[in-house]
């Protein structure tokens, strides 16, 4: 079924078991406590920033999968994408596991798009079970994006720190765990910041036009969620959705959250606060899912937001065009 | 519905109008007779590569929506992706459209995987009508993931042509156009190649192995279909996957039709024929469509291969892995 820009699950596909893994830094924070594995070494054991990034996201599936209780390649297909070129992280990932793929892409919010398209496949019955992941590296992101470590270059005070991590949520029709009710496909929003050191606030507006459509959509009001969960938006960010969104009659100041200002703990070149395909990821499938399963949330709207930019845009003085798409999860 | 890697639509979606656009080389050859718009200019007034690719895609995505009887806007989302970098094509054309816009990514197989997952959209009523849309530019695709056009680099025989095109099709529950019947998810398949010039050879096991699994979920012969159509494999690709199905009791070599083998006339640098996600999105959407809407072909079987390598995947001695995921189109 079908509202405006929301579609809603009838069969209300559950989040059967999620699981997530993340760097040292990453769980110094709030995820050193609840993910499936907090990595002492950044590199993973790897020789290359990219295969560490690979190797998180695959461990991630495959141990979401197990969670699950489900047979190695127990799942129909992987929906995955991530911030490297040609998303070569999910693509070398689902080679390992020998699952069918379907690769997207949606910059911070691939993992809201791959819970909703994820929901679509198994809610409509296309699917019995769908893992749906993500996952990004500070370095490899930081040297792809932005500079080569090596030069240590200066960050400005409006940057945000890519998180080093993955997750991955698998999706079931019927069975335990919060569910998937509804999501909201967002438009592509751009408000005409050209800045890539100041992501919050070119995805703040994607993130607001997403939050009001499935406001709108469902005709619920903002307090309806104990949780509206932003993924990487960061302090600043954050500042200026609730303000775009007070502005238009929605107040969110008490119940809006975002990963990235809560992945953190100390503040030392983070600044903003985290950001990254791994940032929403990770804290979703581990933090915000374990929190629904204790029942200390029990209805949470998670609207990740990307930058559909490339250094090629942004060299051709482009500015930055934005998305946030939002799932519904309810206990 | 499901069986093992296929999807099927019971709703039967229809290709309700479709549209594509190639550039002057690419017109030279049949495609010049079938496309809404043939280019006489490359760049299509832009200033650079980029956004003439970008401008295409747009083009095709609004002309199909136009075609379709659709107002402006008329589509519940686009489903889009490109091989740029981050696939900017699609998001900024995304941008323009003010459509809501779910990227996807599966390198020359993006057509396919957007037609499957429009189609189950669709078919489950999650959406009215569906853009599917993708395309490429040999210039941007050079640079990209080979040498700049200013280098003059000699091409190796086993090369392939990035075609300079776009194609999108409007998906819609009822009506009259040919139909979505299922479609089949592939597995990331590797045989080992590594050379960035010969995609063909990489991509064409991953051909076989979605024709392969989709015969056996379907439990139809491969003469069920007048043409089996994979999307770039060309001339040596070809033979490649033709030789893999016959070893494993499959004789496609009566009904095998490779967009890239077609899509060219003369034989200058093209060599192995045409490439990217232009090439099967632009021959589908013109040529093999107008053939159906004829009566001429009846039942086509889509597998567009796609090879999910990056340059620092390959600069990093990575083989190439690929994928093919397949869309039987039926009138």
């Amino acid at each position: 079924m079908q509202r405006g820009q929301t579609v809603f699950f009838e069969n209300r596909p559950r989040i059967a078991a999620s699981a997530a893994v993340a760097g040292p830094k990453e769980c110094a924070g709030v995820l050193g406590r609840y993910v499936d594995l907090a990595l002492t070494d950044d590199m993973f054991g790897e020789s290359t920033f990219e295969r560490a990034e690979r190797k998180m996201l695959l461990w991630a599936v495959e141990k979401s999968i197990q969670k699950a209780g489900l047979a190695r390649g127990g799942v129909d297909a992987v929906l995955s994408g991530d911030l490297l070129n040609q998303i070569v992280s999910a693509g070398f990932a689902a080679r390992e596991t020998g699952l069918p793929f379907l690769g997207i892409y949606s910059a911070c919010s691939t993992m809201s798009e791959a819970l909703l398209l994820g929901g679509v496949l198994v809610d409509g019955g296309y699917a019995r079970h769908i893992a749906a992941a993500t996952g990004s590296h500070f370095a490899s992101a930081e040297r792809q994006y932005r500079y080569p470590l090596e030069l240590g270059t200066t960050r400005p005070p409006q940057s945000q720190w890519t998180v080093t991590g993955a997750g991955s949520a698998v999706l079931a029709r019927g069975g335990e765990g919060p569910k998937l009710t509804c999501g909201t496909v967002g438009k592509v929003v751009d408000f005409g910041v050209s800045d890539v050191n100041n992501m919050g606030a070119a995805m703040a507006p994607a993130a607001a036009d997403t939050v009001l459509a499935h406001l709108r959509d469902t005709a619920r009001p903002p307090d309806y969620y104990d949780v509206i969960l932003t993924g990487d938006l960061g302090a600043l960010g954050s500042r200026l959705l609730e303000e775009l969104l007070f502005e238009r009659g929605v107040d969110v100041a008490a119940n809006h959250v975002d990963c990235g200002e809560v992945v953190y703990n100390a503040a030392e070149d983070e600044f903003q606060g985290g950001s990254g395909a791994g940032c929403s990821a990770a804290v979703l499938n581990s933090y915000i899912l374990a929190k629904m399963r204790r029942g200390q949330l029990r209805r949470v709207l998670f609207a990740a937001t990307g930058a559909l930019l490339s250094t090629v845009t942004s060299g051709q003085g482009e500015t930055i065009p934005c998305i946030s798409h939002a799932v519904a999860i309810e206990a």
